[in-house]
């Protein structure tokens, strides 16, 4: 018998979160792992199960998700691609395929995830960027929210920014970069760590927004990390800001990313 | 009688155009200007007729649109724009309201315009950034569009780049700046000049993507510019890929708009 060897091929992911319950299958939603199962079936004719680097939050989007694919038939990497974006929906696309090291895992070699968060900072609210940012009408303090930032930086519990129903074992987590800056009435946050905990990055966005608004000082984000009750720190950044920009592999492209420019 | 003066608000509008016909009002489906108007009605009372700088055309964005809206009651130009702006669908809205001059003309008093064409130029189809680019695949050679340009800036007669339906009296324009750049996998064009024939500026899109494409070349976009038959010139770029960006009525920000960088 000729059997094929067992293959799996490594996708880099965009998609456009608005429409889906995020990345992970639900009963209560279409999710992206959904219709990337349904476009490889259509292809290879095979239910096949996709892990990715990250469970990216229902809204949320991507411009670089990994996941992994258990490839079945003839069709190399450069055919896949082509072949599974005929059959996605406009809202998803695969934008790189290769072959994966047997027994790659996404979430276990990922070195580090960059994360982008973007703030519509203007008192007219935003129309053509309008289903990508949060729009904040205050005019936000970079300076104190990049010194409330440093706070955040490191390794820390943080409990305080968590979502009530995140599955992590443990909530310490080492936080490399996290940083706001300003482009005109576009606000930006970039966050950097080996991994997150569930809605950390909107929960950390949160908090630096009423930093930025004045309603909350530096130290007194110090007090919120240090009290680890997610009850007591800022509610929660929309999804609709948030994108997966990259998942990094490679130690020295994930030190690079530290300080590179956004 | 109390009577108060006709008084009129100069609105720059922003807004999505890929639900609409188009600016202007139309039998066959709902305009910019319609839902505007809809909008004023809501406010003050009474159907107000808007003029606008530019009649966009169907699918095509704007950034920066300016209009003339004749204005009853007492709300001030603030309060109308936050008036307008609860009201309006979340694809338009009023960026800047000012009261406007006795007599202003938009169209007549514009000094120029700057439109912007983005092309997503990459293997891959465009997922986040969709509805506001023209997918092209094969390599674009910025340099040889940029020769093509020079061919075509200057005041000639365009009946090679106009609507079979253009409405306007003379072929004639003056292009003041005509100019391509890369940005990764984004190709940008923008076009200024006083004033545009119906879909001028898309058929020059379009020829300039023959070129970037090598399916044409500078001399033969020269000759194609002095045959004066849309027949013989290549396809109008889609609308979603274009934007109307700003409306210049300061001679002297439109000069500085010649040698801006975009």
């Amino acid at each position: 018998v000729n059997q094929p060897e067992p293959r799996a091929l490594l996708l880099t992911l965009e998609y456009d979160g608005s429409a889906y319950v995020g990345w992970q299958l639900q009963k209560n939603g279409l999710s992206v792992q959904a219709v990337l199962e349904e476009a490889a079936f259509q292809v290879c004719g095979a239910r096949l199960r996709v892990r990715a680097a990250s469970r990216t939050d229902s809204g949320v989007h991507a411009r670089g998700q990994v996941a992994l694919l258990p490839w079945r038939g003839r069709l190399g990497p450069a055919q896949a691609l082509a072949a599974l974006n005929a059959r996605l929906p406009e809202d998803v696309c695969v934008r790189a395929a290769a072959w994966a090291e047997p027994g790659f895992q996404p979430r276990r070699r990922a070195q580090g995830k960059l994360y982008r968060y973007l703030i519509h900072n203007a008192q007219v609210r935003p129309v053509l960027e309008r289903r990508m940012v949060w729009h904040l009408r205050h005019p936000l303090d970079i300076e104190g929210m990049n010194r409330a930032a440093e706070v955040l930086v490191g390794q820390h519990d943080f409990s305080a920014f968590r979502a009530a129903n995140c599955p992590a074992r443990s909530p310490i987590r080492r936080l490399d970069r996290l940083e706001a800056g300003r482009d005109g009435e576009r606000v930006w946050i970039v966050a950097l760590g080996p991994s997150f905990l569930k809605q950390m990055v909107r929960n950390l966005v949160g908090c630096l927004a009423e930093v930025g608004r004045g309603r909350l000082t530096p130290p007194e984000v110090a007090v919120i990390l240090a009290g680890r009750a997610r009850t007591r720190a800022p509610r929660t950044a929309p999804a609709q800001g948030l994108c997966l920009e990259r998942v990094f592999f490679e130690p020295e492209a994930y030190r690079r990313a530290l300080h590179a420019a956004y």
